[in-house]
């Protein structure tokens, strides 16, 4: 027995767009983005890798993402499950501020500290802070247990238990899963997937809007252990940029 | 007790426009369908009626409906239920012909009977008529309960067990329940909660885009008989449009 995994990170959103730590804020695609999610339902098709379900956050540009690509390979009908442990990583106080701002503002290493360590979260945001989710009623189910920031290490504890129980339920039915998320929701994934190192995932950047492939045996461990992009050149590129950009 | 009900009927399609008959042919919603699915969510806000749950058909004219209205309400993080018995009536071998040219071949009275007639079913649509969905993955499940042409009693009973358990299941669960769904389906939804008789429903016309709310008692039963449009004004033009055309 095999299973089809599929992560799909989202296209471009407004705050990609203006440099912005956006966390748990729920920014919109840009069009660029939301061609990217198109482009990846094409890939789908192409790749005749079509799913049955589709989990998402709570996070707009994870579900738009995940619309577009669905109506682009014709399978906009099927059962959907959204959760907020799909969510990004919650960014603590930095959620709304300007990257470079931080950056001059606090020097690279605690820059860095904040985007890369992997369990050292940012300070928390205040509940009065406007771009705080204490009033969000998507939220309010979760009481006093909804962070207020987060590091990736809290992403992988929150996630993969979701990920143990619901994905793997599904896969487990012989569903193929779509699994549409965010940055940093996904590195937790493939963290666990492939057995990365608290201090290796740390260099891993997931590209957004192209379709990652893993597929599982049965005890469900990557057959293709890194997974395979439906678009490995546009992948290669994609990361190879961000790569560039790091050494600048 | 009281519960919150929306129902939605989705924009114009491609379909419409060009004046076929559609019943389970997915087609898709035109620019101006978007944007009556935008203005049904806008009116969702300004009467203050947030949906924690949407149930809507397998097509994605419903689907994408929903979609536009909840990103407008900006909730589209809320839980989502996608079923085939909210589909619009299957239109049988009518599927895919023009409605003026099945005027003229079959007569007034016999296309009357075919698209109002409470328990009259058109002709059943061939497996091999390339507007069947004798082979779409999404019916599968069904099998040979698969419809292949339907009357309107035909889709009361198919919806009203969906209502009576999952819809009303949520609605006991104390949530605002928005049912983005056709022409039919919704017809056959306000015929139960109304009462209405198989005779009058054929009068009935039920706008496009505008939501329907319902408040109903403790027994289920509409403390506002025939509903509430969001928007009244335009729903009273849309019905005496629709009656004026009849008269044509």
């Amino acid at each position: 027995m095999a299973y089809d995994l599929i992560l799909l990170r989202h296209g471009q959103s407004d705050w990609n767009q203006k440099n912005l730590f956006t966390g748990w804020v729920d920014v919109q695609l840009t069009e660029a983005g939301r061609a990217e999610a198109a482009r990846g339902g094409e890939l789908l098709v192409e790749n005749n890798l079509l799913p049955d379900v589709v989990h998402t956050s709570l996070l707009q540009r994870a579900i738009t993402t995940a619309h577009l690509a669905l109506e682009t390979a014709d399978r906009l009908w099927i059962e959907v499950k959204r959760d907020w442990r799909l969510n990004e990583r919650h960014y603590g106080a930095l959620q709304g501020k300007n990257k470079t701002e931080i950056r001059e503002e606090y020097g690279e290493e605690q820059f860095m500290t904040w985007r890369r360590s992997y369990d050292t979260p940012p300070p928390e945001i205040n509940d009065d802070d406007p771009y705080s989710q204490a009033g969000d009623p998507r939220y309010a189910d979760l009481g006093d247990a909804a962070p207020k920031t987060e590091c990736l290490k809290d992403v992988v504890e929150r996630f993969i238990p979701y990920y143990e129980t619901e994905v793997i339920g599904d896969l487990k039915a012989g569903k193929t899963v779509l699994l549409a998320a965010h940055g940093n929701s996904l590195r937790a994934l493939v963290k666990y997937l492939d057995g990365i190192s608290d201090e290796d995932i740390a260099g891993l950047n997931i590209p957004t809007g192209i379709p990652l492939h893993y597929r599982l045996d049965e005890n469900f461990k990557p057959t293709n252990p890194g997974g395979t992009y439906l678009d490995p050149e546009a992948a290669k590129e994609a990361i190879q940029a961000v790569a560039n950009q790091g050494k600048k």
